[in-house]
């Protein structure tokens, strides 16, 4: 399972070890909304031209209403990935602390403290966690700031499967002096992980350097405009959250059905936890389903939510044969 | 005209100024291909899915047998700028040599020695020159590298406008052990610059800090697709090198019978050099064409390419209104 460890999605892997085509899969192995927003299907990018910085800062305002910020506190970049690499980079005096298992970009994009050395220390919080769908309060997270500020130190909040909740997000918190930086992400909620879109807010000081690093078009043209229009789009954002619910009930009552009980608030992706998860995530494999397993973890595996009946079925068929063969 | 000497393309800042919808504009006032790469023009993206790292490396193989290049020496970037700020970053012991007149983004993405303190540079050499156009030979930039070797230094070539031109890339030069650095812009010659695609050519050790750097998803899922197709596309290329030649040759024509002569290799843009810029670009911008002025530069003014005869008309009327007005 070493090639699918690092990062979800890999079906260019997967094909390679088990068959197939990409389009013959059921990729359960990402947090992304398997129903995306439909704005995107019939839209055809005009490319010709360089990316407008007008309607950059328009997308900008329009996404930080959605997050509840302060719009001059926002910077656009190109993936909330990408934001958390150029993070790391920009606090790289500043040790990543150690934390609970998590995103792994995290260790890949923040330096490591020499020999546990005091000092402060940039820690992530990563609300709802990925993988185990943890979601702490405001309250909790601006206690954690706290302790940080206390220290000297930053928090990055990594919103990036926030959407789906309301009142968890500490994006309107963020301003000038202290020490809170919150990064979000377009593409998993909306359904768009292709398109790279993402926000970073924290202090103008850190936006500055990120934009520095950035540079003068940090976005392509279709994702200022598909921002633009997604993010606006108030009555497909409040379907989704209520379906994104319904459909993780339904994959929790596929898996209890299969003694496996999933765990965490996020409906984006659900943990389970089982002593039989090697065996579980090969049968899945076998039947061209791609979950996601955790390196130094071999009991657990995250589903990502199947997207229609035909999808859950087609799950429930291949945990049915992983439960004889048990 | 301050609004419009960082950069081309700011169309919105020019409705702003003097009227009209960015629709109602003929923008000469960037490098880029008036005449993209068609393929683009029916393309739906699909944005669903993370882009796939195989197809990546695809993609940074098919670019680098375009450049003449060793594929493992090759990374796709989200753009030739962003590429250089990420270059900034990397080589940031490094001050920026001082140059002649030139792309501004290099003043920003590198830094500036410390009151001229002696030391090894990184080296900027544009070949062509944006905006004079000035066409060095191989030899010649191979010599200006090992100058900078000589000191301990790094040479970038940025050969952003260099896809018309044959036997002038010194991307096939790139080795592990040399300090040698070549930047390629995607954009420019098929005419796409909105996609955010480009490559940086290096030893190993820069792209391992690059991509540290940009993550593990550098590339819109579009970037990867188009990329991909338009690189193999070699009888589009071979067209497009020849049509553009032709149309440089008539806006050449063109601005001579105003009295305008036309500097530099690059059928890109083409540079002028009157006294007059200032009322030439005014009486322009009141036409709705807009050009691209130079600060401190008051006599410069750069031309893009118009792309179809229609433009040229357009051109030829306001020209021949600024000439009956001086």
């Amino acid at each position: 399972m070493s090639a699918f460890v690092a990062h979800g999605g890999r079906l260019s892997a997967a094909c390679a070890r088990y068959g197939g085509a990409p389009e013959d899969w059921l990729d359960l192995s990402t947090g992304i909304n398997p129903v995306p927003w439909p704005g995107a299907q019939t839209y055809v990018p005009d490319w010709r031209a360089l990316p407008d910085p007008a309607a950059l800062a328009r997308l900008e305002a329009v996404a930080a209403s959605h997050f509840g910020a302060d719009p001059a506190l926002c910077a656009a970049v190109p993936g909330s990935e990408a934001g958390l690499r150029a993070l790391g980079e920009v606090l790289r005096e500043f040790p990543l602390a150690p934390g609970p298992l998590t995103y792994s970009t995290y260790t890949k994009a923040f330096g490591s403290a020499d020999n546990g050395a005091p000092g402060p220390t940039v820690r992530v919080l990563t609300n709802p966690n990925n993988p185990d769908g943890t979601l702490q309060t405001r309250t909790e997270v601006l206690a954690a700031l706290d302790r940080q500020e206390a220290d000297g130190g930053w928090l990055v909040v990594d919103e990036a499967f926030a959407d789906p909740h309301r009142d968890v997000s500490v994006a309107g918190e963020v301003r000038e002096g202290r020490r809170l930086i919150v990064t979000r992400s377009f593409g998993k909620f909306f359904g768009l992980a292709g398109l790279r879109l993402g926000f970073v807010l924290g202090p103008l000081a850190i936006l500055d350097a990120l934009r520095r690093l950035h540079g003068d078009w940090p976005l392509s043209s279709a994702a200022i405009d598909l921002g633009l229009t997604a993010y606006a789009d108030t009555d497909w954002i409040g379907q989704a959250r209520q379906s994104l619910q319904r459909r993780a009930q339904a994959l929790d009552m596929l898996l209890a059905r299969h003694g496996l009980a999933a765990q965490g608030a996020s409906p984006l992706f659900r943990l389970v936890r089982t002593n039989r998860a090697a065996s579980l995530f090969e049968t899945l494999a076998r039947a061209h389903i791609l979950t996601r397993p955790f390196e130094g973890y071999p009991q657990l595996l995250r589903f990502g939510l199947p997207g229609h009946d035909s999808a859950l079925a087609r799950l429930e068929a291949a945990l049915t044969r992983w439960s004889c063969d048990g």
